[in-house]
């Protein structure tokens, strides 16, 4: 099924910048690149170069020049692709990037299919099928913990995991299978007693994996918070203040666009997306608010909430005081499991009177300066805390696909009944049976059993150019 | 003056993408990536490596490996800078590129500051500053005209013409002093005739390359034209008539921004930058309306206007008509010099009589139907025939730089004053430092006069990464 085409991409992010690659891959790869390349030496030609080295010279267009650039030459097997691979960086005005890429057009490359040049490694051997779904989540990786495991799972710690446990399901299966055949005499070749140890011992690793979704989801994706609050109780300082450390990195790096940033904020290396409500004090005057079920829909959405208040607002009055108390009340009520986290901010305008009042009436209250930074540190230890990291720091295998999710979950369901048919006296052929499906879960993450729909679904969400 | 740092920075686009370049230039470049870089093959070091090859492995960040890379060699003088340089070729998150480029500037490297590398390049003797600020140029770039001015000038069209002029003054210049070394012997070494033909050539010259700049100008930044007319007249999708072509070829690249070509639309090569107005119609109500106000704003920045009027409502109201030929004459009174172009739009609406009547009625209209296409190529014509193209097409040297544009006239002004010398008989030692002043602005344009703050004009407007 492997397409035989020379594909050609953007590999860089769009836009202008200082340099854009252009990616060719296939067997006539070097040989379109040669058509357009003239080289700053006369008579060097890039078909002759050895792999991985670099070369100087304009992509012309008959005539005319469209650029200088450096000519990068991949020979097969030694590719990312593991077919011949040319990279073109040239100067990254949108104008050169399409002129290039519609000339490789005419001289005989097509546009590469999202995730194509991944989609050809996996298929030419040069990654397993888990590995390169890993390349993707690289890609949008934007925390230490998001990058940690994908990069765990890029180099092949998720697959070994797997295949271990599938070589000594194997090694049984093939006892079992040789029993079959010996049907007659009644031999079992596979220990029983083993087989069930083994059989509970894989149960347990399937469970801590399944189980790590839970945090590897998070980690993928991010918790969303909703910040639960009228306007001018601080919100956006809050925000700045958690972001300040991060941005002062961010702002080092020119072009690094903040906006993706302000939503999505890393504490302690995870992600937590912040989701702006306009709180839900309307509700005394009007029945059926948009505005407060806009906040309710949010909520819904929501891991955990922050309702944030204005300290000084509800020590001056006692009206305001009711009021909040009334609204945390609700949301507790219609929410009893969610995590919620209550906090005071601009507690620096407060007397230790007034302090000592609001706690006194709001217990689990968390005082805030977002302006001093007080209770800052605290606040998103708060927040972390609802993370279970113990896997993270363990560096334990953690799942964050829904497809390996999927697959670990049917393969447990048939290892379940493996041990079931062994405590119940099985058959060796039922048991065979049952033991080849789980097999083909595991082969089913690290892509030795696919098929067309399952790769056309996976590839379909790498970006072009990857 | 040159820095000894080693420096470092993004070279593609900021965002996230298939792949990111990072790259190092420096005396320590090659040394800093190696602390970092961990290849495939043990024992494996890319300060062993020649210049111009490509090394997959990891940067590691002591047991933390950020990304697997690869990373491109290349060796002074044969790199970009004329220095060592390292291009990190690694996964396009925001996260790696951050944490690779915050782990280089642990080790030791510098953020760069914008256009440094060009800068170094520049000091280095790899281009003269007229190519650097082509490189500028290229990589803004976003229409063929503008490509191939930059082009032109980066190859070093540009720098050539001028250093022929140079070198004919010189030589002239040299004859003159060595008068002086012979001053009471009274010889003439340097034929005044032909100095003085030697003058009139090079005027010319100046003085076309000074002309150039008017379509210089243009091609670098677009032509701005002011779009008038009431809402629902079909402004927008005339646009998206003019735009079709252009933008079939682009939604062909992934990722290409349409956004920033919708307000520039390439016409022939040139860019047209469409500047919407809310029209004039209001006068008659309003005396002192703000919308008019600023019509009549973005018409004086304009240095086209296009009046679009929609065919059907002219025809079937005599009021309707009316008024628009009053707006049109109020144009035409406060812009005496400023193209005009007049449209009828939806023609396609009007039967015989009724397009007979319109034309007796606005000579000058031109009829279009942005819906059947009919017209479109002929605005198309009228719009080009604003722009003096010749130049372009006759490959001549086009001037498109402001700093290029007051060298020259400078220059153009001290060989009037050599010329007006030679005329007048002026001594040869009151010749010899006009000529001096003249060789001096030459030399600003191609950097062999320069200084701080000239480079760091010029620099700054570069993007960091280049």
């Amino acid at each position: 099924m492997i397409n035989q085409d020379t594909i050609v991409a953007l590999a860089t992010p769009a836009g202008a910048g200082a340099i854009a690659i252009i990616r060719l891959s296939g067997k006539k790869a070097i040989a379109i690149a040669d058509t357009c390349f003239k080289s700053v030496k006369s008579n060097k030609h890039l078909s002759n170069q050895h792999t991985h080295t670099i070369h100087l010279g304009h992509i012309v267009d008959g005539l005319k020049t469209i650029d200088e650039v450096l000519v990068s030459v991949f020979k097969n097997p030694n590719s990312y692709t593991g077919e011949d691979v040319v990279e073109v960086s040239c100067h990254g005005s949108n104008y050169i990037q399409q002129e290039i890429i519609q000339l490789f057009l005419r001289k005989g490359c097509r546009m590469a299919s999202a995730g194509e040049f991944t989609l050809r490694a996996f298929l030419n051997g040069k990654l397993d099928l888990s590995q390169a779904e890993a390349v993707a989540d690289l890609i949008a990786s934007d925390n230490e913990a998001s990058h940690q495991v994908a990069m765990q799972q890029m180099r092949g710690g998720f697959s070994s995991e797997i295949a271990k446990l599938r070589e000594e399901l194997l090694n049984f299966a093939s006892l079992i299978e040789l029993e079959l055949d010996f049907a007659e005499e009644d031999v079992e070749f596979a220990d029983r007693t083993q087989f069930k140890e083994l059989t509970e011992r894989i149960s347990f690793v399937l469970k801590r994996l399944i189980d790590s979704f839970a945090v590897g989801n998070v980690i993928k994706n991010g918790i969303p918070v909703a910040i639960v609050g009228e306007p001018n109780v601080g919100k956006s300082t809050l925000l700045n203040v958690l972001l300040n450390e991060e941005r002062a990195i961010v702002s080092d790096i020119a072009g690094t666009t903040r906006d993706t940033i302000e939503d999505e904020i890393s504490i302690g290396g995870i992600g937590f997306r912040f989701i702006d409500t306009a709180g839900i004090r309307e509700t005394q005057d009007v029945v059926e608010s948009i505005g407060i079920k806009k906040t309710f829909e949010k909520i819904d959405q929501a891991q955990v909430v922050v309702y944030l208040f204005d300290a000084l607002e509800s020590s001056t009055s006692e009206e305001m005081l009711k009021n909040l108390i009334v609204e945390i009340e609700k949301i507790k009520n219609k929410y009893p499991q969610k995590p919620l986290i209550i906090i005071a901010n601009k507690v620096d305008k407060l007397n230790e009177v007034e302090t000592h009042n609001l706690k006194s009436q709001i217990k689990e209250v968390e005082l805030l300066s977002a302006k001093t930074g007080l209770g800052v540190e605290s606040l998103k230890e708060k927040l972390l805390s609802f993370v279970n990291t113990g896997a993270l720091r363990n560096n334990d295998t953690i799942i964050t696909n829904t497809r390996h999710y999927d697959s670990l979950l049917k393969a447990l369901d048939e290892i379940k009944k493996v041990k079931h048919g062994l405590e119940s006296g099985l058959s060796g052929d039922l048991l065979a049976i049952d033991i080849r499906q789980a097999l083909y879960y595991f082969g089913e993450i690290t892509g030795e059993i696919t098929n067309d729909d399952l790769l056309g679904n996976i590839f379909a969400n790498f970006c072009i150019g990857k």
